[in-house]
């Protein structure tokens, strides 16, 4: 089966935003074993949005297009997808019940604007959209089926996953394929790629295909492997996994299996912690709150997350959280003995079984002769114990948050597994 | 002068990287007075990449192609565009001589793959490529021009901005091209184009283009207008956000100007504050240190920002910012009682000169009979007095993070200016 991924809107061709809705589907596609031949963006234009479907039609079995739904004037795909498809555009009851709602549970009044959301092409499959109030449309025409999205991700993604694809995979034969992705922080790329080089080498004549997906302070490496058998494809991926896993084990703190979500650090350490029935508590001063961000994103966090303190001056490092004056002045804020301080007291403060500590130089201002940006000092404490490391990381700010909160979130881990020394 | 942007590679077709090559271009074309009316990505794969160089052609009078241009077997695009101009492939001297230099400058040998780098199509224009290996590539076909980059977003980018660029614009009279962006807060996509109806239809008169641009609680409302006349089309859309602006303006937070990057609202905040010589602490239940690291997230946070407690339980609200504990029985955590005490408190522990608290049920677990999902309360404080508001967002657990961030972003924002009742 080959899929064309089409986004519509002028936003993205003055380069108003980077598309991200086309990288996401293309994922999930080739997950299930779809190939992406063409991905085309075209501006809220009649002409380009038609001739973009007719291109389509002649080189792909499905078209996947986004954006251009909105209730607004600026959003023309819903009308030219009709015309299309020569099929008039009718009130569906379903979805007008959908719109109704998503404004009757929010208080407020559906104005004409919104009702007309609930207008469809004639014939077409409607699929539901229930985080927001522009239906999905899949059509057939000749042999190729279109489906029309919104352009808003999570609306979309929710589409794909919950509907588009299933179907899709209820309806076709398509060929067996395996993902099993191994996560590993505190490595680079290019470092791991040297470790791993023999054992890599090896896995052409086994047509697996290794990606590397790097992100600050973490890499992913992917195994993906296509046929026809699916037990065997499949053991083939695990097997090579177990010769690889040897080699690298310090650094891999999970693993991705074939369909699922990236699994995140933060994830792996909540359920960790939800399965121990621990708490955690922070005192984050370089990473200004990020951390606590990450865990508090996910559902359930109240269960095993207790607070946070945030203390950006050395004044609320002594006050809230009981720091020794005089380390200031001596071995200063970014130090063993300070990160230390803070994580046995918030620790004591929120009454939590496992705290965290982070003190650096995010940067670009604030580093001294002796202690550059990028330097960073994690303290991991539980009740008897705390631990606590340095890390040099790079100069960019931003990258220099989420690269500590990743490593303090392995410490973390490490520390409930105990096999952090 | 019409643009279409070509990137060429399996990578992005299989979802394993984001294309940022091509916004980026289409940013810089656009500030440059050229229309982007197409982007496409293409596989590594001759009959695809034809096809769409004719595409391309039939619509545009400028292909800029990234990609496919490395020294491994993979990488076929620089056959396929000799082949397309019926051009032999012969060697540069200039490109050799280029090529040879980088090996040497970096003590490595050049090999016989890497001096077919210096193979280019006869009769094309040479774009040197000082930071890598692949030369640019400029060909003309009929009133088309066909330039090929590689697809390294540093190499391709000098390329752009050094050589390609600066020539279009000596060979070619180009329009002029005026954007704004008004920035909005609190108001919904739909409610903000009934608001504006009038307004938006009589646009077109003047041929000026509006663009709706919604983030979560965010709209942005981008005004585009091209013309010959540099000084009267700034002017026409200057003059129309004039109108506009008295009609939602309680809503409006900021603006964009052309060429400029978007603005946060984190960033409008902590401009004022540090403006204004003033500080800011927060107290963050639902939002669990989000609103801190946005604030964190920008260099010089320090001079604004003083820290951030996150009392996840009703103890450490208790404990750590002297809610009265009777709250939690009578009226709840998510509660305005709640809220203000916590916004005061946070003040006065950090001393700083503003403070915003928030308290809600972010989701999915949490909800009571009388407090829904989405249900947040904002509380913003200054020394002499304490405002608050209720709000209710959706179902979306991040999303109403990210809402309830913003919300209390421009809480801040009209309390500093004195417009907050």
């Amino acid at each position: 089966m080959k899929a064309e991924i089409l986004t519509i809107g002028d936003e993205i061709l003055i380069g108003q935003i980077t598309n991200t809705n086309s990288v996401w589907i293309a994922r999930q596609l080739n997950m299930a074993g779809i190939r992406v031949i063409h991905m085309a963006s075209v501006a809220d234009d009649k002409e380009a949005i038609i001739t973009a479907f007719e291109n389509a039609q002649k080189r792909a079995d499905l078209v996947l297009i986004t954006g251009g739904l909105g209730p607004t004037k600026d959003d023309i795909t819903k009308k030219i997808f009709a015309d299309y498809f020569k099929s008039p555009l009718i009130i569906n009851a379903e979805v007008l019940n959908d719109v109704t709602r998503f404004f009757t549970k929010r208080n407020r009044e559906i104005s004409e604007i919104n009702k007309k959301q609930a207008l469809v092409p004639e014939g077409c499959t409607v699929i539901r959209n229930l985080n927001g109030t522009a239906p999905g449309m899949w059509m057939k025409k000749d042999k190729t089926i279109f489906i029309s999205m919104p352009g808003v991700p999570y609306e979309m993604k929710a589409m794909v996953t919950d509907f588009i694809l299933p179907k899709i995979k209820s309806e076709n034969t398509l060929p067996h394929i395996y993902h099993k992705t191994v996560l590993t922080q505190g490595i680079g790329e290019s470092t791991l790629s040297e470790i791993i080089e023999k054992w890599e080498d090896n896995l052409a004549s086994k047509n697996i295909k290794l990606a590397y997906l790097p992100q600050p302070g973490i890499v992913r490496l992917r195994l993906s492997i296509y046929g026809t058998d699916e037990q065997k494809i499949k053991k083939a991926v695990e097997e090579e996994i177990q010769t690889l896993i040897p080699l690298i084990e310090k650094y891999v703190y999970g693993f991705e299996n074939y369909g699922e979500e990236t699994v995140t650090l933060e994830q792996t350490v909540s359920e960790l912690l939800r399965k121990n029935n621990k708490t955690i508590a922070l005192a984050e001063s370089c990473t200004g709150g990020y951390i606590s961000s990450l865990f508090t994103a996910i559902p359930g966090a109240s269960e095993i997350f207790k607070g946070c303190i945030v203390p950006y001056t050395n004044k609320a490092k002594h006050e809230l959280l009981k720091v020794d004056e005089n380390l200031f002045t001596t071995v200063g804020s970014v130090s063993k003995e300070c990160v230390e301080q803070l994580a046995q007291n918030v620790l004591k403060i929120f009454d939590s079984d496992y705290a965290i500590a982070v003190s650096g130089i995010a940067g670009p201002g604030g580093a001294t002769a002796e202690k550059p940006v990028g330097l960073v000092w994690i303290a991991v404490a539980k009740k008897e114990k705390v631990y606590s490391a340095q890390f040099l990381f790079g100069e960019n700010r931003q990258r220099n948050i989420v690269m500590t909160a990743n490593a303090a979130l392995n410490q973390l881990r490490k520390c409930i597994l105990k096999t952090l020394h």
